[in-house]
């Protein structure tokens, strides 16, 4: 059985974002020398997600319009979490609806993926270090 | 280590729908071999979703109708990414909600599952061939 | 190869719950054996989640105000799901939102998380006994 670990560290320029990190999941997996098995890849933070979709960046304008619709960051005194001086609750519903992580099969070396499946990086309270966890296990 | 890597494929004759795959997963998780271990089912495409839930008639319907308020379909003009002449930006809201994949266990060579629990695949944006991936890990 | 499953029984006082059990995860891990590996959380019923979020009481009384405004209880004769005499549609849906699982690394013999990462229950649904399977696989 063979593994690996890998955390990348991001930092947004921008309070939301979306960044894609496919590439450097596809670099974790061939490093680990896995040909069958699995790979999580995590937000390791509560406000943030990881998720597969589209690259495209009309979708993108529209995921984030719609999360502000479902999850409004103001007014910031309407959420509870908000009361000793955060203003991020939102952030964490919004994480919640877009998830945490996925797990993505790896067969013959390679991300066993459709043509459109991209892997994302979905960012709700940036500006600042965040890490994501790849972990890879098969043989 | 045993691997088993299966696809279906699926072309649902309406636009929306919920297949129950459950029976199709038990099958390969047989074929497979391993008594112990993990089983990732997920949707290989973006505009459609894998979940578990209740094989009920009438909660697929009020699922139906729940999205389609949350994610509406029209007027397809209120969406980025339908300004190239696609009109399928709501399926990708709403396979965001339902999820894209399931990570289930196999304990004595079985899906250990629930009661209730059945494996879906919810599609948003069907009468096209779409494919399901089904890899089982484990020993 | 190493597998370990555990099964957590809870009955919650409330319709309405979030129990943090990640002190029962890491038990489990810790007595799998398992150094490195991928463990999966899951509840086994339909109308209930397992997912990762902050222990923070003031969020936790955000979700449960928000998953009401998403998917609210009443009236309950307007899912469909109800009409046989049921009236727990609406824990179905919070279900969807929340998920029903998770999977996450285990490093070093130890849950690898983030700061916050703390893992839940979420029960939408309680007051009678309900099932969670913890799935440890590794080395």
């Amino acid at each position: 059985m063979k593994f690996k670990t890998e955390y990348l560290t991001l930092n947004t320029s921008t309070k939301h974002a979306f960044v894609n990190i496919t590439s450097q999941v596809r670099k974790t997996i061939k490093e680990s020398g896995v040909s069958e098995g699995l790979c999580l890849v995590n937000s390791m933070h509560i406000s943030s997600s990881v998720f597969i979709n589209d690259d495209e960046t009309g979708l993108h304008n529209d995921f984030d319009k719609w999360l502000e619709q479902l999850a409004p960051h103001d007014p910031v005194d309407h959420y509870r979490h908000n009361d000793a001086g955060e203003d991020n609750a939102d952030a964490h519903l919004k994480r919640v609806i877009m998830g945490r992580e996925v797990v993505v099969a790896i067969t013959n070396g390679e991300l066993d993926f459709g043509p459109w499946e991209q892997i994302f990086y979905g960012e709700f309270d940036g500006q600042r270090n965040k890490k994501i966890l790849i972990k890879v296990i098969g043989e």
